[in-house]
C-alpha cells in the first residue's frame, strides 16, 4: 500500500528541489494520462508554484488544457521500467496505464489522478499564462495539495531507508542515476 | 587545471537533465558576481534554451538584467562547500569570488565568466520575457555555448569516474546529495 501524509504547501519544494524525474497525469472529458517529466522545478515558496513543460503534441497537454490541472509524482527507483514505459509512448495510442503498468490513487484537490509506488506527489492548478504556454510549452502552477510518503520524506528531510526507495534522474536514452548519498556543508 | 571540451547546442540540455544545483555568474559595469541557485533547468533543445529562477533582490538580478547574459557552472562534489558559501551570502555585501574561494574561467561567447573546478558550462543569452521577469523572477535564456570536463562528460553521457568529480543536488539547510549511480532500464 502508498502511504502518504500531507507536506505543508510552503515546504513542497523540497519535493522538488534535489531535480528527480516526474509523473505528470491529468484527466479532463473522461479521459486521464501519465507521461514522464524531467522538466519540472520549483518556482517559488510560499504561495508555492511549480514549471513544467509539456510538448504541444501530447495527449497530457490536451488534458491539462482542458482541465487547468496536473499532478507531479515522483517516483521511486523500484518502478523506474514503468516511468521509462510512460515516457516512451503517446496515450493518444492506448490507455498508458495498462500499457506502463502505473497504477492510480485519487487525488484530493484536483481531479487527476496520483500514482502509486511513488515518494511524494504534488496536486497542481495552473496559472493561465497563454504566452508562455503557447510560445515555450511552459506551463506555470500553484501547487494545491501535497504529499509524501513519510518512510521517505518527514520532517523536511528526504530519508531513504533502501536504494528501491529512492529518488531517480533521467539522463537519455533510457539511463537514469539514482538519487546518491546525502551530505552536509 | 579545468580541462573543457565543446559541447554541441543540441546537446546541452543533458548536461541539466539530471538536476543538479548549479552556480549562475553574471557580469556587468565592471562587476561580476556569482550565485548559487537549485531552480535552472532545461526548457528546449534546438535551439537549446534554459529557465532560471533568480530573487528580485540579488545582486545577480540586477547584472542580470543590465547585460542580458549569465552562465551555468555545475559544480562538483569536491567544491560543494564553496557553493554552499556562495549561496549563503550576497555580493552586496562584498566580492563573493574571494569570500567563497570559487575562481574564475573566461566563457567565450558572453562577458559573465565561468567557474573553475565546475563538470560543466553553459553561457546564456536572455530572450526578454518582462512579465515572466517581473511576476515570477523567471529568466528564459537560449544557450550559445556548452562546455564540459571530457573526463566527467562525452559523447553526450556522464561518466563521473570519483565521488568528488560527481555533480551534486540541493536539498535545504546545508544538505546536499551527491549525483548517485547510474542503472539502464
Amino acid at each position: 500500500m502508498t502511504s502518504m501524509e500531507e507536506v505543508p504547501l510552503a515546504k513542497s519544494y523540497l519535493l522538488l528541489n534535489h531535480g528527480p524525474v516526474t509523473l505528470v497525469s491529468s484527466a479532463a472529458n473522461g479521459r486521464s494520462n501519465v507521461m514522464a517529466a524531467a522538466w519540472a522545478m520549483p518556482l517559488d515558496f510560499d504561495p508555492a508554484k511549480v514549471l513544467l513543460v509539456v510538448d504541444s503534441q501530447t495527449l497530457t497537454r490536451e488534458l491539462i488544457e482542458v482541465s487547468g490541472e496536473f499532478a507531479l509524482s515522483i517516483p521511486c527507483r523500484r518502478i523506474a521500467d514503468k516511468v521509462l514505459a510512460a515516457g516512451s509512448m503517446s496515450g493518444r495510442d492506448g490507455d498508458k496505464f495498462a500499457a506502463s503498468g502505473l497504477e492510480t490513487l485519487p487525488a484530493s484537490r484536483i481531479a487527476a489522478p496520483l500514482i502509486q509506488d511513488c515518494a511524494a506527489w504534488l496536486e497542481c492548478q495552473v496559472i493561465p499564462e497563454a504566452h508562455n504556454q503557447r510560445r515555450y510549452d511552459l506551463f506555470i502552477a500553484e501547487v494545491v495539495a501535497a504529499w509524501a510518503d513519510p518512510a521517505l520524506f518527514s520532517g523536511g528531510r528526504w530519508l531513504f531507508p533502501d536504494t528501491d526507495s529512492r529518488t531517480i534522474h533521467y539522463q537519455a536514452g533510457g539511463s537514469f542515476f539514482v538519487t546518491g548519498d546525502s551530505f552536509e556543508c
